[in-house]
């Protein structure tokens, strides 16, 4: 009867539910550019809002950098504890020309919510908020303990969750993290990932004159330091795909023949794939398949890079510096600090003479697996199961959600990452969006989960 | 006499050629840069002006892009006829935090006037039009003929001076060209230049897919722009140092004996000349010295490079797209078009598979060299002796000067390459500079050069 009535207020709540996630989706928190520190702020207190009006006790939390908003409810004595985990905090949203309607002034267009944030995560944390809304405004109590912790940091490496963690660590004991932070398989097949790669971030520069210099007068006497990081780059891959810095793959446990079945039995269109996003031709590790490479095997990308002059026309200088922007996606058992290390020893060893390298590292985390066999996993997927009305696949996913490898180290807590989102759903990208549909399931599918874990009361 | 009371004329009126060339420089006549359109052609008007009142009958002579500025004087029949030529427009500022004082407001500071323009081209151009001034104001004529074209692209590769020249073949018909637009070879030591290197210039973009990916999502199964072009740029070079696109030195002639000899021979402190542009190192083509590399040897230099995420902090993604600006600087024989051709096939053969490329290729000009016993060429060595205290040495220069290969393929006629200026002067770099007495003595030079072809009566 419970879940009944809760299930009738999703229903009469939602247009509500929309208008308040677009309500959050106004403000351009941007956590990586201090320019919108005032903005990540405001993204703080109107979570804090939501989330007393869900019936919580809240709290903003103050980090040296952005702050973290902490609700609890944990009136059920006996009954699980869930910790809810999210991020107010948003990418930035360049390139601005290539969206169709603003980042920050998110629009409904069939039936999808186009704004910066709307997926990743503001659309899909805001979720649960709504779930224990439904349950203590329909029932006056949640069936099971509650607690909630949404961060300000999470693009910018959760740099200070870590130790908000360790100083709350009695305050957020727990029997499970709950986070929704990644994206069904496809659309039609809601997943439960049980796999996420780590991450390594590096900027590297490398200065050569001390000021931009005359090509003519100065070229072929000293290092153009674009073309000496160029070589720094190139020299990352092999022609087969294969990462070139030393040690890279040795620790990694090669994938079970198991594995490689099940990933091989989900449906998947690798020309179609690609077509959704514009290439002709995979590229990748030789030797494996498209979802082995994104889910289970480690990469090295460059994500921006800039030197020398980026106007109109040409201008004939060797520039005095270029500077990239590295990420290495990193699969379980490789140790991002080892990983740092012999990064930056192996670019060093490939500078030309003449420049002079910096290297700076910023959030490193490990990959990781979850045993999808444990009694959580079982009652998510029977959740989802319910509100997607079919059974959710384990998948393993490509991107890196760091935090939960600290819920292990911290709380001991193993994590649910419940994926609302579609793949498609452009997040990091131009026109990210979600699609409202999975915006109601995904709290309804939280709030049956409230209710399977419980013991179906 | 004559040339006396020239020199007379000169001394009296030193401080306003000074406040002149300023108010020229305060012009941004950035050709490079659309923005700029107007300031261009109000640069264009005040070198009109500035000619007129030498005492030459002149026209702004339009053309697709920005005008040339058209002067003459021709009342001494039976007198050699001296083409000057030189441009008004300039290098883009950027970038602009290096530069102390603004690049459009003249400064001057110990003996130099700071401004983009000073040297390149606007101070050492204007030398001519003084020195044509002095003789009209000083003696009433002029004891030779002097044609005069000061263009306003040559910042942009001369796009239309070649057009203007074939329809204006009779009218600038000249025994020689002179042309300010190089430089001293060091402070106290003047030279004539008698080499030129030549330049190839193009722009490539590398796409892949049709927007930025979450680098978690598709890391490692699409190809990375980025990392593509990297790959690209780094095929450029061996380790040594050399141009591995196919054919490059194919067509060189060897440097001969005498000739390096002769650079040898040059005061010249590669440890001295890599601590002033802040390196600690040189780098390029083994076995050559700098000279050698800098003066008569190719080179492949990228002079911007951009792609990804720009702003602070980390960005996950694999970027839709990334752009190089690609120069080589070219040496007698080397067939610019067939560079331009072997660079591109080059490149798309070290294309990965998943991206594009657009290849975009600009302007080219031969590298070139002029017989040093020519009866200009030693009349230029007395002039600069007498204006400058000191015998010139004759070098050769790794900068591009396209339009002196166009005025011999269709005017016929050799240039004269004196520059006043000094190669620390930061032409294309923050803080561009001119020392006023090289300003000064240059305008001298100009003026003994053309009593000096008169036959000195």
């Amino acid at each position: 009867m419970s879940m009944e009535s809760v299930e009738a207020y999703l229903q009469q709540n939602s247009e509500r539910f929309v208008s308040e996630l677009s309500e959050l989706l106004r403000i351009p928190s941007v956590s990586g550019d201090s320019a919108f520190k005032g903005d990540v702020r405001r993204a703080a207190q109107l979570v804090d809002q939501q989330m007393r009006q869900a019936g919580m006790t809240t709290e903003i939390v103050e980090t040296p950098g952005h702050p973290i908003v902490v609700g609890t409810l944990t009136q059920s004595p006996g009954a699980p504890t869930l910790l809810v985990y999210g991020h107010y905090d948003v990418q930035p949203p360049d390139p601005l020309q290539d969206w169709i309607t603003p980042p920050f002034q998110p629009t409904v267009r069939d039936g999808k919510i186009y704004a910066r944030g709307a997926t990743d995560d503001k659309g899909q944390m805001l979720t649960h908020i709504k779930a224990i809304e439904a349950w203590t405004k329909a029932t006056g109590k949640l069936p099971v303990n509650v607690k909630v912790i949404i961060e300000g940091e999470e693009e910018v490496g959760s740099r200070n969750l870590e130790d908000f963690l360790e100083s709350h660590r009695k305050q957020l004991a727990c029997d499970i993290v709950v986070v929704s932070d990644t994206s069904q398989y496809a659309p039609g097949i809601p997943a439960i990932t049980y796999g996420l790669r780590g991450i390594i971030a590096a900027e590297i520069i490398v200065r050569g004159p001390k000021q931009d210099l005359h090509s003519g007068i100065f070229g072929g006497s000293v290092t153009n330091p674009v073309n000496a990081l160029a070589k720094l780059i190139a020299s990352l891959h092999d022609d087969q795909g294969h990462v070139k810095i030393p040690g890279f793959y040795d620790e990694i446990t090669p994938l079970s023949v198991q594995e490689r079945q099940q990933f091989a039995a989900l449906p998947f269109d690798e020309v179609d794939f690609l077509q959704g996003v514009g290439v002709s031709t995979g590229w990748g590790e030789t030797g494996f398949t498209a979802n082995e490479r994104r889910w289970a095997r480690p990469t090295c990308d460059v994500n921006g890079i800039t030197g020398g002059y980026q106007g109109e026309g040409p201008k004939t200088i060797i520039p005095a510096w270029a500077r990239a922007k590295i990420t290495c996606r990193l699969v379980p058992n490789q140790n991002p600090e080892k990983i740092v290390q012999s990064l930056e020893a192996y670019l060093r060893s490939h500078l030309r003479p003449g420049a002079t390298l910096e290297f700076k590292s910023d959030h490193g985390a490990s990959g990781l697996v979850f045993d999808t066999s444990s009694k959580y996993m079982q009652a998510a997927s029977r959740a989802v199961a319910a509100a997607f009305g079919r059974e959710p696949v384990f998948i393993r996913e490509g991107g890196s959600i760091p935090v939960v490898k600290t819920f292990k180290d911290i709380l001991g807590a193993d994590t649910l990452l419940l994926g609302w989102g579609q793949n498609t759903d452009n997040l990091h990208s131009p026109n990210e969006h979600f699609t409202l549909a999975d915006f109601h399931r995904g709290i309804h599918a939280s709030a049956r989960l409230m209710w399977e874990l419980s013991g179906r009361k």
